[in-house]
């Protein structure tokens, strides 16, 4: 890997570049639309300097790191460009569009699916830190599709990153699944600051009471809608199917606090506190 | 302080007592219903000794930190045995049964009903941690009915713990707060942890995908049922209020989010992002 461009220099594409910056000789270069962090990567060394799209006919390495409903489009313009041996992968949080866009290209055995399951609540270059990968987990989609020796390049450059590489086939399960673990849990987290802060209108103070537990269950708030809501849209007929089941049990919950229900409330509670083993498992940030 | 009494030996009460004894020259004893949490607390010198309800007579400082449903009548026994300058509190997080339980008691100037607003996902006497209090809230309710000196002991008890008072007059205005910003909380993210436990019976390996973000969220689902049924139970009314509102929110996003309203999902978000100003004054845990 000697020359690499990154494309999106928010938190991920600038996270990626910090880190192959600090583990490899690479020279990285940027794109991104928005002037400001373009420059913000420049000056915080996290990029040797910008480029345009024409420049990835010369790298050996092009990350995509643009917000999910620009990917499938600038996946295509990047494959129209590249040399037979260069690696392009995207680390969008949605895998079947993506797929589906690349999949008939003839350059598509250079393209690598992933998703290196890792990130904060902040955004922009600002938010690139190092080891945000370090120990989580890297999806890999529809492996059979990419050219051997160009699978074997990202598997090792995650490796690198000291990310467990974990196949998964089918963009389809990735994507219902990281509705459940990860776009859920955004809006769950999203709601509950909306409601707060809603009352907090009415009864003044009221943050004067909110401990370290309510912190944990909102911070997912503070992430960027930029990103976010594209990746909700893309991913909309299984995160609504789990918001569905997630406001069933919500209502459920009620129905049985409503009626008094002391055991079952208990019970409800008891059985998800089998969650703790799934959580032990679990890198936190 | 020379004496105290810390009945409950949870996270509350156990840390509570670690405190003490290392920032004081007390002595302290414990009781609680659970016969191994007792041994346990001596054996982790939480505790000086396992004592009975009766030896409250001889102590100058009582700590209830019993589960909610248990704390009005424990307040009862207590107050009609102690001393006439024994601080009695109480750390639940509800403060209307309390309050209204001990309200004509003779000794209720004897009495201060506060709540440190601190905890972990964690319980029983190994939960007992240092600096669980530090730099967080501590509100106290009616504190007009405690007698002033007495009202000053637990003032200076909890200042010594690096806590701030917080004063805040009606305990029914207290619970409604604590619904929105402790207890809605608890609720939001057990059934998160509810509806991923139950779609990962059919679909294995989900959690290989469970990144910080989910961790975050759903880190309360861990919480101890015994703990938290009493107390949602206890602020039933105002905990349903939330929690309708909670839903409410949820199905209008679902709404947005089905008719594809990228902009409504977008401002949405957007305006929510306002809890960063929020979050940047609540000390981690």
């Amino acid at each position: 890997m000697k020359n690499v461009a990154v494309i999106g220099l928010g938190l991920m594409g600038g996270s990626l570049a910090l880190e192959l910056k600090k583990s490899t000789w690479a020279t990285i270069y940027g794109i991104d639309k928005n002037p400001e962090h373009l420059q913000k990567a420049v000056d915080l060394g996290i990029i040797f300097e910008k480029v345009d799209i024409e420049k990835v006919k010369e790298v050996d390495t092009v990350i995509l790191a643009a917000p999910v409903n620009v990917i499938p489009e600038l996946a295509l313009q990047v494959l129209d460009r590249i040399g037979d041996d260069t690696l392009v992968f995207d680390v969008g949080s949605t895998k079947t569009m993506v797929c589906d866009a690349v999949r008939n290209h003839p350059k598509r055995k250079n393209f690598v699916a992933l998703h290196p399951i890792a990130g904060t609540e902040f955004s922009g270059p600002e938010a690139a830190i190092y080891d945000l990968f370090k120990g989580k987990v890297n999806i890999i989609c529809e492996q059979q599709l990419s050219e051997s020796r160009i699978l074997e390049k990202a598997v090792k450059l995650f490796e690198l990153l000291k990310m467990r590489n974990v196949f998964m086939d089918s963009p389809v399960q990735h994507d219902k699944h990281i509705a459940y673990v990860s776009h859920l849990s955004h809006i769950s987290s999203f709601m509950l600051g909306k409601t707060v802060l809603e009352i907090e209108n009415d009864e003044k103070n009221i943050f004067d009471m909110a401990g370290s537990g309510f912190a944990s269950t909102v911070r997912l708030a503070k992430s960027n809608p930029n990103t976010w809501t594209p990746i909700l849209l893309q991913n909309k007929e299984y995160v609504l199917k789990s918001l569905e089941e997630y406001i069933k049990n919500l209502n459920q919950f009620k129905e049985v606090l409503t009626k008094n229900s002391e055991e079952e409330v208990y019970q409800i509670m008891q059985n998800t506190n089998r969650i703790k083993g799934v959580l032990a498992g679990i890198k936190n940030n």
